[in-house]
Protein backbone atom coordinates (compact mmCIF):
# COMPACT_ATOMS: atom_id res chain seq x y z
CA UNK A 1 0.00 0.00 0.00
CA UNK A 2 2.53 2.98 -1.22
CA UNK A 3 0.54 6.74 -0.22
CA UNK A 4 -2.02 7.29 2.31
CA UNK A 5 -4.16 4.45 3.65
CA UNK A 6 -7.77 4.32 4.42
CA UNK A 7 -9.33 5.05 7.62
CA UNK A 8 -5.96 7.20 9.18
CA UNK A 9 -4.85 10.78 8.88
CA UNK A 10 -1.80 13.24 9.15
CA UNK A 11 -1.08 13.72 12.88
CA UNK A 12 -2.83 10.41 14.01
CA UNK A 13 -1.25 9.13 17.29
CA UNK A 14 -0.45 5.31 17.92
CA UNK A 15 0.61 4.56 21.56
CA UNK A 16 2.55 1.83 19.99
CA UNK A 17 4.43 0.44 17.11
CA UNK A 18 1.92 -2.45 16.87
CA UNK A 19 -1.28 0.17 16.70
CA UNK A 20 0.48 1.10 13.94
CA UNK A 21 1.00 -1.84 12.21
CA UNK A 22 -2.91 -2.85 12.77
CA UNK A 23 -3.57 0.48 11.49
CA UNK A 24 -1.36 -0.57 8.38
CA UNK A 25 0.12 2.74 8.45
CA UNK A 26 3.96 1.10 9.54
CA UNK A 27 3.54 -2.67 8.71
CA UNK A 28 6.45 -4.38 10.26
CA UNK A 29 6.65 -4.75 13.91
CA UNK A 30 10.70 -3.72 14.32
CA UNK A 31 12.05 -2.52 11.00
CA UNK A 32 12.47 1.13 10.60
CA UNK A 33 11.78 0.40 6.53
CA UNK A 34 8.58 -1.02 5.14
CA UNK A 35 9.04 -1.59 1.14
CA UNK A 36 10.47 -4.11 -1.40
CA UNK A 37 12.99 -2.92 -4.20
CA UNK A 38 10.34 -3.81 -6.77
CA UNK A 39 7.33 -1.87 -5.33
CA UNK A 40 9.15 0.91 -3.69
CA UNK A 41 9.28 1.64 0.22
CA UNK A 42 5.87 2.32 1.82
CA UNK A 43 6.75 3.52 4.99
CA UNK A 44 9.58 4.22 7.40
CA UNK A 45 9.85 5.46 11.03
CA UNK A 46 11.86 7.79 12.69
CA UNK A 47 12.46 7.06 16.05
CA UNK A 48 16.07 8.09 16.95
CA UNK A 49 17.76 4.63 16.05
CA UNK A 50 20.29 6.09 13.81
CA UNK A 51 23.00 9.01 15.41
CA UNK A 52 23.45 10.41 11.91
CA UNK A 53 19.56 11.07 10.77
CA UNK A 54 18.86 14.72 11.08
CA UNK A 55 15.27 15.91 11.03
CA UNK A 56 14.09 19.81 10.22
CA UNK A 57 10.18 18.92 10.02
CA UNK A 58 9.72 19.22 6.32
CA UNK A 59 12.98 17.72 5.50
CA UNK A 60 14.37 14.63 6.83
CA UNK A 61 17.72 13.40 6.46
CA UNK A 62 17.16 9.78 7.18
CA UNK A 63 19.45 7.14 7.61
CA UNK A 64 19.80 3.57 5.68
CA UNK A 65 19.17 0.44 7.50
CA UNK A 66 21.93 -2.22 8.67
CA UNK A 67 25.53 -2.42 9.82
CA UNK A 68 24.65 -1.64 13.58
CA UNK A 69 25.51 -3.88 16.75
CA UNK A 70 22.61 -4.01 19.70
CA UNK A 71 23.42 -0.73 20.76
CA UNK A 72 22.78 0.84 18.03
CA UNK A 73 26.48 1.56 16.63
CA UNK A 74 27.57 1.46 13.42
CA UNK A 75 30.14 -1.77 13.48
CA UNK A 76 30.10 -1.96 9.24
CA UNK A 77 28.97 -0.50 6.41
CA UNK A 78 25.84 -0.36 5.02
CA UNK A 79 24.83 -1.25 1.39
CA UNK A 80 21.79 -0.60 -1.15
CA UNK A 81 21.70 -4.30 -1.29
CA UNK A 82 19.78 -3.57 1.89
CA UNK A 83 16.37 -4.04 0.83
CA UNK A 84 14.92 -1.55 2.70
CA UNK A 85 17.62 0.63 1.75
CA UNK A 86 17.11 -0.39 -1.88
CA UNK A 87 13.22 0.27 -1.68
CA UNK A 88 13.96 3.83 -0.59
CA UNK A 89 16.19 4.19 -3.96
CA UNK A 90 13.13 2.89 -5.99
CA UNK A 91 11.32 5.34 -4.62
CA UNK A 92 13.40 7.82 -5.52
CA UNK A 93 13.20 6.86 -9.55
CA UNK A 94 9.51 6.11 -9.23
CA UNK A 95 8.58 9.47 -7.67
CA UNK A 96 6.52 7.64 -5.25
CA UNK A 97 5.48 9.02 -1.84
CA UNK A 98 6.56 7.65 1.37
CA UNK A 99 4.67 7.13 5.17
CA UNK A 100 6.24 8.70 7.74
CA UNK A 101 5.82 7.36 11.46
CA UNK A 102 7.78 9.91 14.02
CA UNK A 103 8.20 7.84 17.00
CA UNK A 104 8.87 9.65 20.48
CA UNK A 105 12.67 10.10 21.19
CA UNK A 106 15.43 12.73 22.92
CA UNK A 107 17.24 15.12 20.51
CA UNK A 108 14.22 16.26 17.73
CA UNK A 109 11.72 18.96 18.46
CA UNK A 110 9.90 17.60 15.81
CA UNK A 111 8.91 14.24 17.16
CA UNK A 112 6.01 13.38 19.53
CA UNK A 113 6.33 13.53 23.00
CA UNK A 114 4.85 9.96 23.62
CA UNK A 115 4.71 6.91 21.74
CA UNK A 116 4.10 7.40 17.47
CA UNK A 117 2.30 9.88 15.17
CA UNK A 118 2.00 9.54 11.39
CA UNK A 119 3.11 13.01 9.78
CA UNK A 120 2.15 12.31 6.07
CA UNK A 121 3.47 11.57 2.74
CA UNK A 122 7.06 12.70 1.94
CA UNK A 123 8.91 12.68 -1.21
CA UNK A 124 12.87 11.04 -1.41
CA UNK A 125 14.83 13.87 -3.17
CA UNK A 126 18.17 12.94 -3.59
CA UNK A 127 20.30 10.02 -1.54
CA UNK A 128 24.05 9.10 -1.16
CA UNK A 129 26.72 7.60 1.05
CA UNK A 130 29.25 8.75 3.39
CA UNK A 131 31.18 8.20 6.52
CA UNK A 132 28.69 8.24 9.52
CA UNK A 133 29.90 9.44 12.87
CA UNK A 134 30.59 5.99 13.71
CA UNK A 135 32.92 5.61 10.56
CA UNK A 136 31.52 3.41 8.85
CA UNK A 137 29.87 3.92 5.21
CA UNK A 138 26.02 4.98 5.49
CA UNK A 139 23.78 5.67 3.20
CA UNK A 140 21.25 8.49 3.87
CA UNK A 141 18.04 9.69 2.09
CA UNK A 142 16.80 13.38 2.05
CA UNK A 143 12.76 13.11 2.40
CA UNK A 144 10.63 16.55 1.73
CA UNK A 145 7.21 16.55 2.71
CA UNK A 146 4.56 17.13 -0.24
CA UNK A 147 2.97 19.96 1.89
CA UNK A 148 5.70 22.10 0.55
CA UNK A 149 3.85 23.45 -2.23
CA UNK A 150 6.26 24.44 -5.01
CA UNK A 151 5.40 28.25 -5.46
CA UNK A 152 7.88 30.64 -7.43
CA UNK A 153 9.59 32.50 -5.00
CA UNK A 154 11.16 35.61 -5.74
CA UNK A 155 14.92 35.74 -4.95
CA UNK A 156 15.76 39.13 -5.31
CA UNK A 157 13.30 42.28 -5.11
CA UNK A 158 15.55 45.33 -5.43
CA UNK A 159 16.33 46.58 -8.51
CA UNK A 160 20.15 46.65 -9.36
CA UNK A 161 21.29 48.23 -12.35
CA UNK A 162 22.25 44.91 -14.00
CA UNK A 163 22.23 44.19 -18.09
CA UNK A 164 20.69 40.73 -17.99
CA UNK A 165 22.70 39.62 -21.05
CA UNK A 166 26.37 40.66 -19.03
CA UNK A 167 26.36 39.28 -15.75
CA UNK A 168 28.49 41.35 -13.37
CA UNK A 169 30.88 38.72 -12.59
CA UNK A 170 32.69 36.39 -15.58
CA UNK A 171 32.50 33.41 -12.60
CA UNK A 172 29.95 32.45 -10.00
CA UNK A 173 27.22 33.97 -9.55
CA UNK A 174 26.50 34.02 -5.15
CA UNK A 175 22.95 33.29 -4.62
CA UNK A 176 21.46 36.02 -3.92
CA UNK A 177 22.47 38.07 -6.18
CA UNK A 178 20.76 37.00 -8.95
CA UNK A 179 19.73 40.04 -11.32
CA UNK A 180 15.91 41.48 -11.21
CA UNK A 181 13.64 40.12 -13.23
CA UNK A 182 14.71 36.58 -12.45
CA UNK A 183 12.88 34.19 -10.02
CA UNK A 184 13.72 30.75 -8.59
CA UNK A 185 11.30 28.83 -9.94
CA UNK A 186 10.16 25.82 -9.14
CA UNK A 187 8.61 22.71 -11.09
CA UNK A 188 9.87 22.67 -14.61
CA UNK A 189 8.53 19.05 -15.60
CA UNK A 190 6.17 17.15 -13.83
CA UNK A 191 6.11 13.44 -14.72
CA UNK A 192 3.72 11.19 -13.02
CA UNK A 193 4.28 7.75 -11.83
CA UNK A 194 0.73 6.32 -12.13
CA UNK A 195 -0.33 2.29 -12.44
CA UNK A 196 -0.37 2.48 -15.85
CA UNK A 197 3.03 4.21 -16.74
CA UNK A 198 4.57 1.59 -13.63
CA UNK A 199 3.03 -1.29 -15.92
CA UNK A 200 4.26 0.11 -19.30
CA UNK A 201 7.63 0.55 -17.58
CA UNK A 202 7.44 -3.01 -16.56
CA UNK A 203 6.71 -4.59 -20.01
CA UNK A 204 9.73 -2.83 -21.52
CA UNK A 205 12.24 -3.16 -18.40
CA UNK A 206 12.54 0.36 -18.50
CA UNK A 207 14.32 0.56 -21.90
CA UNK A 208 13.16 3.27 -24.24
CA UNK A 209 10.97 2.31 -26.73
CA UNK A 210 12.37 4.74 -28.91
CA UNK A 211 16.29 4.83 -28.73
CA UNK A 212 16.62 1.89 -26.85
CA UNK A 213 18.83 3.32 -23.58
CA UNK A 214 18.14 1.70 -20.72
CA UNK A 215 19.47 4.40 -18.08
CA UNK A 216 21.23 2.28 -14.82
CA UNK A 217 21.82 3.78 -11.80
CA UNK A 218 23.63 2.64 -8.75
CA UNK A 219 20.10 0.43 -7.07
CA UNK A 220 18.20 0.21 -10.07
CA UNK A 221 17.26 1.67 -13.62
CA UNK A 222 15.31 5.11 -15.10
CA UNK A 223 13.09 5.20 -17.17
CA UNK A 224 9.45 7.76 -17.85
CA UNK A 225 6.18 6.97 -18.90
CA UNK A 226 5.06 9.14 -21.27
CA UNK A 227 1.52 9.75 -22.46
CA UNK A 228 1.28 10.64 -26.42
CA UNK A 229 -2.11 12.15 -26.29
CA UNK A 230 -1.51 14.45 -23.34
CA UNK A 231 -3.84 14.06 -20.34
CA UNK A 232 -6.46 17.19 -19.57
CA UNK A 233 -7.44 19.98 -21.74
CA UNK A 234 -6.88 20.78 -24.80
CA UNK A 235 -5.40 16.95 -25.86
CA UNK A 236 -7.96 14.93 -23.61
CA UNK A 237 -5.52 11.68 -23.98
CA UNK A 238 -7.09 9.14 -22.11
CA UNK A 239 -5.12 7.45 -18.88
CA UNK A 240 -4.15 3.71 -20.74
CA UNK A 241 -1.03 1.85 -21.40
CA UNK A 242 -2.32 2.17 -25.12
CA UNK A 243 -1.35 5.87 -24.80
CA UNK A 244 1.71 5.54 -23.17
CA UNK A 245 5.15 5.04 -23.49
CA UNK A 246 8.07 3.67 -22.09
CA UNK A 247 10.60 6.50 -22.98
CA UNK A 248 14.02 7.81 -21.58
CA UNK A 249 14.00 11.24 -20.02
CA UNK A 250 15.77 12.43 -23.55
CA UNK A 251 12.95 11.06 -25.95
CA UNK A 252 10.05 12.03 -23.32
CA UNK A 253 11.11 15.73 -23.67
CA UNK A 254 11.01 15.45 -27.47
CA UNK A 255 7.93 13.67 -27.61
CA UNK A 256 6.40 16.28 -25.14
CA UNK A 257 7.95 19.11 -27.58
CA UNK A 258 6.94 17.47 -31.25
CA UNK A 259 10.45 17.13 -31.53
CA UNK A 260 9.43 13.12 -32.15
CA UNK A 261 6.26 11.75 -33.62
CA UNK A 262 5.02 8.23 -34.79
CA UNK A 263 3.66 7.42 -38.27
CA UNK A 264 0.68 4.99 -37.88
CA UNK A 265 3.36 2.04 -38.72
CA UNK A 266 5.11 3.30 -35.59
CA UNK A 267 8.37 4.93 -37.91
CA UNK A 268 9.81 7.16 -35.11
CA UNK A 269 10.27 10.40 -36.95
CA UNK A 270 13.00 12.98 -35.14
CA UNK A 271 13.36 16.35 -36.37
CA UNK A 272 11.48 15.30 -39.08
CA UNK A 273 13.62 12.51 -40.24
CA UNK A 274 12.86 8.90 -39.97
CA UNK A 275 14.80 7.34 -36.92
CA UNK A 276 13.48 3.53 -36.64
CA UNK A 277 10.61 2.13 -35.09
CA UNK A 278 8.85 1.99 -31.67
CA UNK A 279 9.97 -1.36 -30.00
CA UNK A 280 6.97 -2.53 -28.68
CA UNK A 281 6.04 -5.66 -27.00
CA UNK A 282 3.51 -8.26 -27.31
CA UNK A 283 1.22 -7.11 -24.31
CA UNK A 284 1.28 -3.50 -24.62
CA UNK A 285 -0.84 -2.39 -27.80
CA UNK A 286 -0.28 0.77 -28.90
CA UNK A 287 -3.23 3.15 -29.20
CA UNK A 288 -3.20 4.60 -32.88
CA UNK A 289 -5.69 7.15 -32.62
CA UNK A 290 -3.41 8.39 -29.18
CA UNK A 291 -0.83 8.14 -32.02
CA UNK A 292 -2.67 9.79 -34.31
CA UNK A 293 -3.56 12.76 -32.05
CA UNK A 294 -0.55 13.32 -30.87
CA UNK A 295 1.29 14.13 -34.32
CA UNK A 296 -1.67 15.98 -35.47
CA UNK A 297 -0.75 18.05 -32.53
CA UNK A 298 2.72 18.54 -34.34
CA UNK A 299 1.16 19.04 -37.63
CA UNK A 300 3.77 15.81 -38.85
CA UNK B 1 9.93 40.97 -14.50
CA UNK B 2 9.40 37.12 -14.29
CA UNK B 3 7.15 36.23 -11.64
CA UNK B 4 5.03 38.09 -8.98
CA UNK B 5 5.32 41.37 -9.29
CA UNK B 6 6.10 43.54 -5.84
CA UNK B 7 3.55 45.91 -4.53
CA UNK B 8 0.81 43.63 -6.20
CA UNK B 9 -1.50 40.39 -5.17
CA UNK B 10 -3.99 37.79 -6.50
CA UNK B 11 -6.90 39.23 -7.24
CA UNK B 12 -6.54 42.46 -7.42
CA UNK B 13 -8.51 43.95 -9.44
CA UNK B 14 -7.61 46.36 -12.33
CA UNK B 15 -10.48 49.07 -13.58
CA UNK B 16 -8.60 49.28 -16.87
CA UNK B 17 -5.53 47.93 -19.36
CA UNK B 18 -3.53 50.94 -18.37
CA UNK B 19 -3.55 50.30 -14.32
CA UNK B 20 -2.58 46.85 -15.13
CA UNK B 21 -0.04 48.22 -17.25
CA UNK B 22 1.04 50.77 -14.51
CA UNK B 23 1.21 48.11 -11.59
CA UNK B 24 3.61 46.34 -14.21
CA UNK B 25 0.97 43.39 -13.92
CA UNK B 26 0.71 43.20 -18.02
CA UNK B 27 3.14 46.01 -19.28
CA UNK B 28 1.70 46.12 -22.91
CA UNK B 29 -1.28 48.33 -23.37
CA UNK B 30 -2.61 45.86 -26.60
CA UNK B 31 -1.65 42.57 -27.06
CA UNK B 32 -2.38 39.63 -25.10
CA UNK B 33 0.69 38.24 -24.40
CA UNK B 34 3.94 40.14 -23.07
CA UNK B 35 7.32 38.52 -23.10
CA UNK B 36 10.32 37.03 -25.62
CA UNK B 37 11.21 34.08 -27.14
CA UNK B 38 14.45 34.76 -25.05
CA UNK B 39 13.07 35.38 -21.47
CA UNK B 40 9.76 33.64 -21.93
CA UNK B 41 6.02 35.05 -21.22
CA UNK B 42 6.08 37.19 -18.29
CA UNK B 43 2.14 37.40 -18.25
CA UNK B 44 -0.98 36.66 -20.48
CA UNK B 45 -3.98 38.32 -20.71
CA UNK B 46 -7.67 35.87 -20.95
CA UNK B 47 -10.49 38.33 -22.46
CA UNK B 48 -12.44 36.03 -24.64
CA UNK B 49 -9.99 37.16 -27.59
CA UNK B 50 -10.06 34.28 -29.39
CA UNK B 51 -13.03 31.67 -29.47
CA UNK B 52 -11.25 28.82 -28.91
CA UNK B 53 -10.06 29.48 -25.87
CA UNK B 54 -11.45 27.59 -22.76
CA UNK B 55 -11.02 28.70 -18.92
CA UNK B 56 -11.61 25.98 -16.42
CA UNK B 57 -10.54 28.21 -13.28
CA UNK B 58 -6.94 26.55 -12.25
CA UNK B 59 -6.37 25.48 -16.26
CA UNK B 60 -6.91 27.56 -18.65
CA UNK B 61 -6.42 26.52 -22.56
CA UNK B 62 -5.25 29.81 -24.40
CA UNK B 63 -4.86 30.29 -27.82
CA UNK B 64 -1.77 32.00 -28.59
CA UNK B 65 -1.53 35.23 -30.75
CA UNK B 66 -1.60 35.85 -34.36
CA UNK B 67 -4.13 35.14 -37.66
CA UNK B 68 -6.81 37.21 -36.47
CA UNK B 69 -8.48 40.14 -38.63
CA UNK B 70 -10.06 42.96 -36.74
CA UNK B 71 -13.66 41.44 -35.87
CA UNK B 72 -10.87 38.41 -34.61
CA UNK B 73 -12.16 36.01 -36.64
CA UNK B 74 -8.83 33.41 -38.04
CA UNK B 75 -8.18 34.45 -41.45
CA UNK B 76 -4.77 33.05 -41.76
CA UNK B 77 -2.42 30.45 -39.59
CA UNK B 78 -0.36 31.05 -36.48
CA UNK B 79 2.88 30.18 -36.05
CA UNK B 80 5.66 29.79 -33.34
CA UNK B 81 7.83 32.24 -35.20
CA UNK B 82 5.40 34.98 -32.87
CA UNK B 83 7.51 36.34 -30.42
CA UNK B 84 4.53 35.84 -27.64
CA UNK B 85 3.71 32.19 -28.79
CA UNK B 86 7.34 31.68 -28.91
CA UNK B 87 7.60 33.30 -25.35
CA UNK B 88 5.18 30.88 -24.08
CA UNK B 89 7.04 27.67 -25.44
CA UNK B 90 10.40 29.38 -23.91
CA UNK B 91 8.38 29.42 -20.50
CA UNK B 92 7.08 25.20 -21.07
CA UNK B 93 10.63 24.65 -21.62
CA UNK B 94 12.44 26.51 -18.81
CA UNK B 95 9.28 25.83 -16.22
CA UNK B 96 8.95 29.61 -15.51
CA UNK B 97 5.62 31.05 -13.94
CA UNK B 98 3.10 33.22 -16.42
CA UNK B 99 1.15 35.82 -14.62
CA UNK B 100 -2.46 35.74 -15.57
CA UNK B 101 -4.70 38.39 -15.82
CA UNK B 102 -8.40 38.12 -16.47
CA UNK B 103 -10.82 40.50 -18.24
CA UNK B 104 -14.23 40.73 -18.10
CA UNK B 105 -16.18 38.93 -21.11
CA UNK B 106 -18.96 36.68 -21.48
CA UNK B 107 -19.20 32.97 -21.65
CA UNK B 108 -16.52 32.47 -18.66
CA UNK B 109 -17.91 31.87 -15.25
CA UNK B 110 -14.00 32.64 -14.29
CA UNK B 111 -13.90 35.95 -15.48
CA UNK B 112 -14.25 38.85 -13.64
CA UNK B 113 -17.60 40.79 -13.78
CA UNK B 114 -15.91 43.92 -14.96
CA UNK B 115 -12.47 45.22 -15.58
CA UNK B 116 -9.21 43.12 -15.36
CA UNK B 117 -8.70 41.04 -12.06
CA UNK B 118 -4.76 40.12 -11.19
CA UNK B 119 -5.16 35.69 -10.54
CA UNK B 120 -1.99 35.04 -9.82
CA UNK B 121 1.12 32.49 -11.52
CA UNK B 122 0.45 29.89 -13.63
CA UNK B 123 2.82 27.19 -15.78
CA UNK B 124 2.48 26.10 -18.99
CA UNK B 125 1.99 22.00 -18.84
CA UNK B 126 1.93 21.46 -22.68
CA UNK B 127 1.36 23.31 -26.01
CA UNK B 128 0.15 21.72 -29.69
CA UNK B 129 -1.49 23.05 -32.81
CA UNK B 130 -4.58 21.97 -34.00
CA UNK B 131 -7.09 23.61 -36.54
CA UNK B 132 -9.45 26.30 -34.67
CA UNK B 133 -13.22 27.01 -34.62
CA UNK B 134 -12.45 28.95 -38.01
CA UNK B 135 -10.63 26.32 -40.16
CA UNK B 136 -6.75 27.67 -39.62
CA UNK B 137 -3.95 26.60 -37.73
CA UNK B 138 -4.22 27.74 -33.90
CA UNK B 139 -1.69 26.95 -31.28
CA UNK B 140 -2.45 26.36 -27.71
CA UNK B 141 -1.22 26.84 -24.22
CA UNK B 142 -2.29 24.51 -21.35
CA UNK B 143 -2.10 26.69 -18.34
CA UNK B 144 -2.03 25.18 -14.58
CA UNK B 145 -2.20 27.03 -11.69
CA UNK B 146 0.43 26.49 -9.13
CA UNK B 147 -1.47 26.49 -6.39
CA UNK B 148 -2.57 23.09 -7.30
CA UNK B 149 -0.41 21.60 -4.48
CA UNK B 150 0.87 18.37 -6.56
CA UNK B 151 -0.62 15.73 -3.61
CA UNK B 152 -0.28 12.41 -4.38
CA UNK B 153 -3.74 11.20 -5.09
CA UNK B 154 -5.28 7.40 -4.33
CA UNK B 155 -6.95 6.51 -7.60
CA UNK B 156 -8.35 3.40 -6.11
CA UNK B 157 -9.32 2.09 -2.76
CA UNK B 158 -11.09 -1.09 -3.14
CA UNK B 159 -9.81 -4.01 -3.15
CA UNK B 160 -10.00 -5.95 -6.10
CA UNK B 161 -8.56 -9.40 -5.78
CA UNK B 162 -6.28 -8.60 -8.62
CA UNK B 163 -2.22 -10.44 -8.71
CA UNK B 164 -0.45 -7.19 -9.03
CA UNK B 165 2.06 -8.63 -11.53
CA UNK B 166 -0.50 -10.27 -13.90
CA UNK B 167 -2.64 -7.97 -15.02
CA UNK B 168 -6.24 -8.94 -15.88
CA UNK B 169 -6.31 -7.39 -19.23
CA UNK B 170 -2.75 -8.30 -21.44
CA UNK B 171 -3.46 -4.91 -23.27
CA UNK B 172 -4.50 -1.70 -21.82
CA UNK B 173 -5.28 -0.94 -17.96
CA UNK B 174 -8.81 1.85 -18.30
CA UNK B 175 -7.95 4.35 -16.25
CA UNK B 176 -9.73 3.98 -12.79
CA UNK B 177 -9.47 0.12 -12.32
CA UNK B 178 -5.58 0.03 -11.08
CA UNK B 179 -4.85 -2.81 -8.65
CA UNK B 180 -4.87 -1.84 -5.21
CA UNK B 181 -1.70 -0.58 -3.73
CA UNK B 182 -0.76 1.47 -6.68
CA UNK B 183 -1.34 5.39 -6.62
CA UNK B 184 -1.04 7.96 -8.94
CA UNK B 185 1.20 9.95 -7.51
CA UNK B 186 2.87 13.08 -8.72
CA UNK B 187 6.42 15.03 -8.86
CA UNK B 188 8.56 12.28 -10.23
CA UNK B 189 11.26 14.57 -11.09
CA UNK B 190 11.99 19.05 -10.02
CA UNK B 191 14.04 20.32 -11.89
CA UNK B 192 13.84 24.20 -10.67
CA UNK B 193 15.26 26.56 -13.25
CA UNK B 194 16.45 29.46 -11.30
CA UNK B 195 19.14 32.09 -12.77
CA UNK B 196 22.24 30.22 -11.83
CA UNK B 197 20.90 27.62 -13.76
CA UNK B 198 19.58 29.92 -16.82
CA UNK B 199 22.84 31.25 -16.67
CA UNK B 200 24.90 28.48 -16.97
CA UNK B 201 22.52 26.97 -19.74
CA UNK B 202 22.99 30.35 -21.67
CA UNK B 203 26.90 29.79 -21.35
CA UNK B 204 26.55 26.40 -23.10
CA UNK B 205 23.38 26.99 -25.33
CA UNK B 206 21.49 24.27 -23.88
CA UNK B 207 24.53 21.65 -25.48
CA UNK B 208 25.37 18.83 -22.70
CA UNK B 209 28.80 19.21 -21.42
CA UNK B 210 28.85 15.41 -20.43
CA UNK B 211 27.34 14.09 -24.03
CA UNK B 212 27.29 17.25 -26.10
CA UNK B 213 23.57 16.50 -27.17
CA UNK B 214 21.62 19.82 -27.53
CA UNK B 215 17.81 19.02 -27.64
CA UNK B 216 16.23 20.63 -30.39
CA UNK B 217 12.21 20.96 -30.38
CA UNK B 218 9.79 23.20 -32.33
CA UNK B 219 10.79 26.62 -30.50
CA UNK B 220 13.45 26.40 -28.73
CA UNK B 221 16.25 23.92 -27.06
CA UNK B 222 15.77 22.31 -23.65
CA UNK B 223 18.35 21.36 -21.38
CA UNK B 224 18.69 21.62 -17.26
CA UNK B 225 21.09 23.07 -14.63
CA UNK B 226 22.05 20.01 -12.70
CA UNK B 227 23.73 21.03 -8.86
CA UNK B 228 26.72 18.34 -8.84
CA UNK B 229 26.49 18.93 -4.66
CA UNK B 230 23.27 18.58 -4.09
CA UNK B 231 21.25 21.76 -2.87
CA UNK B 232 19.98 21.21 1.23
CA UNK B 233 20.65 18.59 4.06
CA UNK B 234 22.67 16.55 3.85
CA UNK B 235 24.55 17.21 0.79
CA UNK B 236 24.66 21.22 1.66
CA UNK B 237 26.14 22.34 -1.75
CA UNK B 238 26.16 26.04 -2.67
CA UNK B 239 23.42 27.68 -5.78
CA UNK B 240 26.45 29.03 -7.70
CA UNK B 241 27.34 28.36 -11.27
CA UNK B 242 30.58 26.60 -10.09
CA UNK B 243 28.40 24.03 -8.74
CA UNK B 244 25.57 23.86 -12.04
CA UNK B 245 26.31 21.61 -15.13
CA UNK B 246 24.38 21.97 -18.26
CA UNK B 247 23.39 18.54 -18.70
CA UNK B 248 20.69 16.75 -21.06
CA UNK B 249 18.08 15.21 -19.08
CA UNK B 250 19.57 11.70 -19.11
CA UNK B 251 22.56 12.62 -18.26
CA UNK B 252 21.23 14.85 -15.19
CA UNK B 253 19.21 11.66 -14.15
CA UNK B 254 22.42 9.80 -14.00
CA UNK B 255 24.32 12.16 -12.05
CA UNK B 256 22.13 12.62 -9.72
CA UNK B 257 21.53 9.00 -8.96
CA UNK B 258 25.78 8.79 -8.88
CA UNK B 259 25.62 6.64 -12.25
CA UNK B 260 28.24 9.57 -13.55
CA UNK B 261 30.67 11.41 -11.11
CA UNK B 262 33.88 13.89 -12.35
CA UNK B 263 37.43 13.23 -11.55
CA UNK B 264 39.02 15.87 -10.59
CA UNK B 265 40.57 16.31 -14.26
CA UNK B 266 36.65 16.65 -14.98
CA UNK B 267 36.59 12.98 -16.38
CA UNK B 268 33.45 11.68 -16.53
CA UNK B 269 33.11 8.43 -15.49
CA UNK B 270 30.07 6.76 -16.69
CA UNK B 271 29.09 3.42 -14.97
CA UNK B 272 32.68 2.92 -13.56
CA UNK B 273 34.25 3.46 -17.20
CA UNK B 274 36.01 6.86 -18.30
CA UNK B 275 33.65 8.52 -21.08
CA UNK B 276 35.63 11.67 -22.26
CA UNK B 277 35.72 15.06 -20.03
CA UNK B 278 33.25 17.46 -19.19
CA UNK B 279 33.13 20.11 -21.56
CA UNK B 280 34.18 23.78 -20.41
CA UNK B 281 33.69 27.02 -21.24
CA UNK B 282 35.79 30.31 -20.49
CA UNK B 283 33.56 31.87 -18.20
CA UNK B 284 32.23 28.92 -15.96
CA UNK B 285 34.94 28.31 -13.75
CA UNK B 286 34.16 24.32 -12.12
CA UNK B 287 34.22 24.34 -7.98
CA UNK B 288 36.35 21.21 -7.89
CA UNK B 289 35.09 20.83 -4.23
CA UNK B 290 31.68 20.72 -5.43
CA UNK B 291 33.13 17.50 -7.60
CA UNK B 292 34.74 16.15 -5.11
CA UNK B 293 31.64 16.26 -3.04
CA UNK B 294 29.43 15.21 -5.20
CA UNK B 295 32.21 11.91 -6.03
CA UNK B 296 32.53 11.16 -1.97
CA UNK B 297 28.27 10.92 -2.54
CA UNK B 298 28.94 7.69 -4.55
CA UNK B 299 32.12 6.60 -2.95
CA UNK B 300 33.37 6.61 -6.66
Amino acid sequence: MIGEVPNTYVGQQFSSRWLAHEAGVHRPPQGGICGTKKNGAESIVVSGGYKDDEDYGDVIVYTGHGGQDSSKNQVSDQTLDDSGNAALVTSYLEGLPVRVLRGAHAGSPWAPAEGYRYDGLFRVTSYGSKLGIDGFLIWQFRLEAYEETPLPIRVQQEEFPTDEDSPAAPGNVPAGTESPGRVTTTVQRIVRSSAVKRQVKAWHDSRCQICDLRIEVPGGSYSEGAHMQALGSPHDGPDVTGNVLCLCPNCHVMLDAGAIVLRDDLTVIRGGIEAGSLRTHPKHNIDLNCVRQHRNRWRA
